[in-house]
Formats: C-alpha cells, structure tokens, sequence
C-alpha cells in the first residue's frame, strides 16, 4: 500500500484523500518512510519537518472530519525548492552564506501551494543560489540521478525532479532561469513546465518587471503538472507582469487527441546547439506518435538569432544585481561560475542592455509570427544525457569542447528569452536506460496548448510510467 | 447645426450617426469647417488629409446604408499624434529628420481606431519626437491654447487636447512617458488617460517590456475617454506586456456616486513639488464635491521615494536607445534637452539600471499597498498654470528657479514610474479663466476606477462644458 501511495498520481491521490479512502496521515507516513529509505543515497530532500509535516497531515484530516472546504492539494505533500523562501522552515539557496537562514514568512509560490492544502515536507536541493544545471552546493553536496546512481538529476530544480521521480512527494515546484524546470525533468524522466513569464507570479522578486527567471510547476505526470499550475497560477497585484487570466482554467481536463495540430519539429534548433546521437535517436522515434494522434509534422525552427546574446546578456545583468555584492566580499563562499558571471554583468553598459532588449523583443515578435504558422515546436529538453555528478559540467558535446559552463545547456537556454512556455515531457529512453526529455514549446501564453500537446503524448507513451530502480 | 456637431460628445455624436441623425459626412464636413476657421491660429492639427477623410466618411454612410455591422467610433472623426505612423499619411515626430516620411502601415493604435470606425482627418502637433510637455518643433511650430492664444497648449499631446478642446475632431489619441496625455489635458480643459502600462498594447515598439511610455485616449469628456479606450485596449499577443482584459469593458456605463469611496488628496505629492498657488486653490476648492458624492478624503500620499530617480535613469536609458545615434550624427537636427538626456543615458552602466529598476519595483510595491488604504489618489496634474509659447519651459515656479527642463513635470513624472493608471479631468478655472487640471490616481490596472470617479466628478462639476473662446 505505501509504496503504491508514493507513486500514485497527485491528482488521483487528492481525491482519494479528498474521498477519505486514505487520511493525509497515513499519506504523509508513507512518503516519509520511502524519503528515509530512499533520500539517504539520493539526496533530493536536503531538509526535513517531520513534526510540521504530521501536524499539518493531522489538521488536513480533521479538516475533512468537520467538513470544511478544501483546497486543490489537501492533504498532499510538498517539498519545496531550496531557492524559495518557506516560514519558519530552514532555506539556504544552496550557499554557505546562508546555511542557517529561517525566512520569517513563505514566498507567494509556497504560500500559495500550502493555502491550496499542500503539506510541506521540506526542502529539495539546488545548485548555489540555483545556478547552472546540475544539483550540488557546498551546504548539502551533490544530488543523485533516481534512474542511476552516481549521475546528475540536473539541475537547478535538481532536487525536485528527483524527489518526484522517487516517489518521495507527489508535488514540487521549481524555477527556471535557463533551463531549471525542464533540464532535470529530463534527466529525470518527470514533467517540468517553464511557464509563460507572469504566469505564476514570484513575489518578492527584487526585479518586478524581469521576466528571464519563472516558478512552475514540476510532477511525474501532465496532469499532476496542471493541477499544481492551477494553484499557482493567476494575479496576484504586487507582481507587476503577473497576468490576469486564472489559474482555475488549467484545472479543466486535458484532451488526448491532436486532430490536425500543427507540429514543428527541430533536433537541433536549427542547426544552432550539438546534441548527443543517443539523445536525437531517442526522440526521432517518437515523431511517428504524434502523426498517429492525428498532427501534422514538419521539420521548422524559429529564427533564434540574438537568443544566445540576449540570454546572456540578460542573465550577467540580473547575476551583477543578486550576486556581486557578496562575490566581491566573500568570493572564498561564492563558486567560480557565479562570480565570473557578475563580474561579466558588472562590465556592462546601460546601452547595452538596451541592445539587448531590443534584440529580445525582435526575437519575441518572431516566435509569435512561427507560431502562425504552427501549434508547438519540439525540440530535445537537453543536448546531452545524465553525466557523472562529479563534474560540475559537460565540458564536451559527442567529442567538441565547449566553450563555458552555459553552452551544454543551450536547448533550454535558447527558449528561455523568447516569452514562450516550454515543457519537458519524459520522451524515451536510451537502450542503456537513461531518460531523455521532449520540450514542448508553445507560443507566449499558451501554457494550456503545451500541456494538452505533453499529455496527449504522454497518454500514448507512457514513458513516464517506468519507475527508478531504487 | 455644424457648431453643435462640433461639441457634441463622441458618444452622442456616434450613436446619432449610427442612428443616421446625421451623417458620417455632415460630421465631417462639420469638423473640417471649423478646422479651417479655427486651426490657423490654433496649430493643433499639422497634417490634414481631406481627400482621404472624405471619401471614408462616404464609405462610412454607405455602409450604414447597406446595414453592414460598425464599430462603436463609426463615422467619428479622429486625428492621430505625429508620433504614431499613420499608413500613407505624412508621419514627422516632430523632426526635421522626418519631415517628409510617410510610413507604409497604421501601427497599432492607429489601426485600432480605424477598425472600429473612425475617419482619419489628419496629425496633431506634438514637441520634437515628443520630448517634454510643451508642443513645439522646428517642422510645425507651436500650438496655442485654445483657451488664451499665446499659451502652452501643454504637451507632448498638445495638438490632440487643443483639437479636442477646440471642437476639432471629438476624437484624438495620445501617448504619456512622464505627463503627455495628462499634462496637456489640464491646460486645455480635456480629459486624458495615462493607462496602465499594457492596457493600450504599443506595437511596433522597440523595447517590448518597458512600462514608463504608453499610448492612451483622450477626450473632451470622461465618457468619450472610455469609449476611445474600449476600441484601444484589449491584449495583442505581439506585445508581451499586454493585458488580457478585452477593451470591451470599458464601454459599459459610469455610474456617478461615490458612496463610501476612500480618497487621498495630497497638493504637492507628499511635499515632493512646488506648485503654483493658483493651482492649488483652485483644486482644494473641489475637496467638497468628492465628500458631497459620499467620498472619504483624508489628506496623505504614497510614499514616492526614488521616483524621480527611477523616472530620470530610465527615461535617460529609452533617450539613449532610441535618440543617441541621430544626436551624434546630426546634432544640428535635434533638440538640446534631447541630446542632453540621450548623452546622460550613454553614461548609465547596467548596474545604474538594474539599481533603477529595484528601487521602481519597490516602488510599485509602495504604491500597491497605499491603494489597500484609498481607493484613488487625487493630486494636482501639473505644477504650473499655461505659460508663454515663447519658453521652452517654466524656469521658475512661484519664484524659485529650476533645476532643469523636467523640473516642472514632475506632479505627473513621479506617477509614470508606479505602475498606476492616472487620469486628469478638468478641476476648475482660474479667476482669469485658466484650465487646471485635477489628476486622479488609481492601483494598477483600475483603469476603470480612475474613469469612474472621474466621471462622477465630471458629471458634478461640468467644467468641461465651458468652452474656449474661440
């Protein structure tokens, strides 16, 4: 029974909770028991409230004895991203600096999923203050792949994703600067959503009108994706570029057909990032699938010229803002790729990055004209497959070396500019058994097409159905 | 007759053509005989297409005629600010560098307009590429207020609120970076909307994220403002900011009370600005109204810390972007308050501009939570009365020199930053018959709110009525 509760969908398993079949309780014990078998050689959760966790479990069931409305996610539990800020509950981004930190209040994001009944667990790790794609910091180490030991969850939503994919919670969010929600999705072969930017909308956030870095929602299934983005998603008036429509609507069904939807399909974004051949084979054979869900495929790419400039341009801009400060009095507590990239964004004009704003919104502007002519685009989430954690990053693509630590993660980062939503759906695996993500990308705002289009797959895959070996 | 149709509302004037009262053409005709008698001395609208006008009054009636479905501004005549590009119409920004470019399509704004109905008379003055709030430029001139010639007609909308004022058109758009739709609206007795940013998407526009410029309706009453902003308002997927919201909304009925209503009134911004006595008594004598209609008004103001600043770096960084090559190429060909501001500009670092935009989100964030205590601020629109054509701009107010051209700006500059929408109704006149302006502040995206309550005090007042004498 507890192991099946761990791997049972969150949608299904609110409603069991919901039609008391099972209690939050016994829920909630027997995700802590998988997270103390499992989470020891994992690592995913990097911090634990036993005691808040079965109290909250406890007032969820009375709450559903007495009869009270519940919310979405009663009774399921939560871990959160060690980036977000969590009341009373220890958050370190990762950083030395901030080991011991306990934030006075929750961050929209968190309070948002414990106002919609969510019981928070604890935390998931993150790279140092979520940068670069692979999960390890100096406060908590490195996290491990669930699909195979010794190798990367990705990253920064690193913890998450593999938490998800072990059946340690049924719900974690994440964020995505350039990659975060959809690189260890991949990795780990769960569902990772970079949502349109003021979708859901992060608050505080130093940088009100900045729309690089968005929180979205992460779950071993589409659906479980959409029902966590319903609670997380709408207006909220002290986020300036939050939009308006409301999250309720991503509650609604997903459909399963694709009659007639227009498909664009890149392996390489136009020739403009290298992929791995293991990584192109796997998802090459899932072109078939969509054309027998009733879709139209085409080989396509968006023009994504100035992407690569304008992410990181922008990216050094907003690192110079959150990070020089403390690179500059502290670099021993910094890591090298952090300072390099502030140092970067301390070197920059004000016309400079005018330059680069007017080339993000041509860049914006000519996706909305591609997505004219199609629904979505697929592209690979990530140009590479599960390394080893003891690198801090692939330092080389099917034998070329690359350039800086940003480069092997360019399939997510090319995207993450262009005002567009992207999902990463689980997509297949390699014949050795390591999972490779498909990125769904839909015009700005059109977050519900690309979940229907992930789930449509999904429902005729189901490669998200393949459970970790742990 | 022809007098009459020329001070009709707009919205009685089009429910009397679609009623077909009166013709699309007899409106025109009507308009375009007290253009000629009245514009020479005026110099509000610069370019005129009499041809083109005609013949889509013509085409207008027939399709009345022919019971084709119209839009809400059918037949009404408009004229569109020399900074927005009118398809085959002479289009200068108020340069001498532009002085003969007719652009090949309507940006949006204008294509709006025209979609829902109305005839095209002509171009409004503005100042050189609509740089400060008084309406001269080496191409055109200036523009007199109709209500003393000899005076500022305000600006950068300064031809829309003297044409609209002086029975030109009933019709006329605007834009507003730090006071354009407000200011001029004041000295010319007209109403005029500064929207929330992405409330009147802006396309094309180069920087597609920034918020402290935006287009808006102006017009003679509150009502016609919310009929112009029903057609211009309303989301466009190919500009990000843009607000979901359909412009649809703003077309219902204003109601006229007041009832319960939390208003904050503050005479200079929290002491932030000097104004003009005149001004002042002119406004703290319409207190009284807002009570009589069942409002609450307390004397206090947001906490406006570092708007000047914010306001000041980011329009330096727009001059720079979109001004600093031409002023270096061609400095005998623009202005100098623009070549200083696009040379401060070329001077910010990004992290001058990253330090802006935290200090505009907390301000935003101020704003926000002020507006959990009032429902709307009032405060004066501008700081000065009309003055001379002949300056460039107020050096002195009430004696005290200033430090520079934006100076005197600054009750509506400080609001461009927050993120509000801020509207200015006519407030009263001066013993010698000068226009002031009353400036009415709402939280973000209550665009509708300010309209309301500008609407009851409008409907309360009726200083609009009095008409210049032209």
């Amino acid at each position: 029974m507890s192991h099946d509760l761990c791997f049972t969908p969150a949608t299904e398993l609110a409603a069991l909770i919901r039609g008391r079949t099972v209690s939050a309780r016994e829920v909630l014990d027997a995700h802590l028991d998988r997270i103390e078998r499992v989470n020891p050689a994992l690592n995913a959760i990097v911090t634990l409230d036993v005691e808040g966790a079965r109290a909250a479990a406890d007032a969820a069931d009375a709450a559903l004895a007495a009869g009270e409305p519940v919310g979405p996610l009663h009774g399921l539990p939560v871990a959160h991203k060690d980036t977000h800020a969590t009341g009373g509950l220890r958050t370190t981004w990762g950083s030395p600096l901030f080991s011991n930190t306990v934030p006075a209040r929750d961050e929209l994001v968190v309070a948002r999923l414990g106002r919609a009944g969510a019981v928070r667990v604890g935390k998931t790790n993150v790279p140092e203050f979520a940068a670069g794609s692979h999960t390890f910091n100096p406060v908590f180490g490195v996290t491990h792949n669930p699909y195979r030991h010794g190798l990367s969850a990705g990253g920064s939503s690193g913890g998450a994703a593999a938490a998800l994919a072990a059946g340690l919670v049924p719900v974690a969010e994440g964020s995505d600067m350039g990659g975060s929600l959809r690189n260890p999705a991949a990795f780990c072969n769960v569902v990772g959503l970079r949502p349109t930017p003021g979708r859901v909308p992060s608050w505080p956030a130093p940088l009100g009108w900045s729309t690089l870095s968005v929180q979205g929602p992460m779950g071993r299934t589409v659906a479980d994706v959409a029902l966590q983005l319903s609670v997380i998603a709408g207006p909220d008036l002290r986020v300036p570029i939050s939009l308006e429509t409301p999250g309720a609507v991503f509650a609604e069904p997903l459909p399963t057909s694709l009659d007639g939807l227009r498909v664009a399909w890149t392996p390489d974004l136009g020739g403009r990032v290298r992929v791995d051949p293991a990584v192109t084979e796997v998802l090459m054979a899932q072109l078939g699938v969509f054309r027998d869900l009733g879709a139209r495929v085409d080989e396509d790419c968006p023009d994504l010229t100035d992407a690569d400039e304008v992410f990181g341009t922008l990216r050094a801009w907003l690192f110079e803002q959150a990070h020089l400060e403390k690179s500059r009095r502290t670099p021993e507590l910094v890591k090298e790729s952090i300072r390099w990239n502030a140092e970067m964004g301390a070197k920059l004009t004000g016309a400079d990055v005018a330059r680069a704003e007017v080339a993000h919104t041509k860049l914006y502007e000519r996706m909305v004209a591609f997505f004219e002519r199609y629904d979505v685009l697929l592209a690979p989430t990530t140009q590479v497959l599960p390394f080893p954690v003891e690198m801090e990053y692939p330092t080389e693509i099917g034998g070329v070396p690359q350039e800086n630590y940003l480069e092997w993660m360019r399939s997510c980062t090319l995207f993450s500019p262009t005002g567009c939503p992207a999902l990463s759906v689980p997509g297949g695996f390699t014949p050795d058994g390591l999972p490779v993500g498909l990125q769904i990308v839909g015009p700005p705002r059109a977050d519900r097409r690309v979940l229907e289009v992930g789930h449509a797959f999904e429902q005729a895959t189901r490669f998200g159905d393949r459970r970790p070996p742990l």
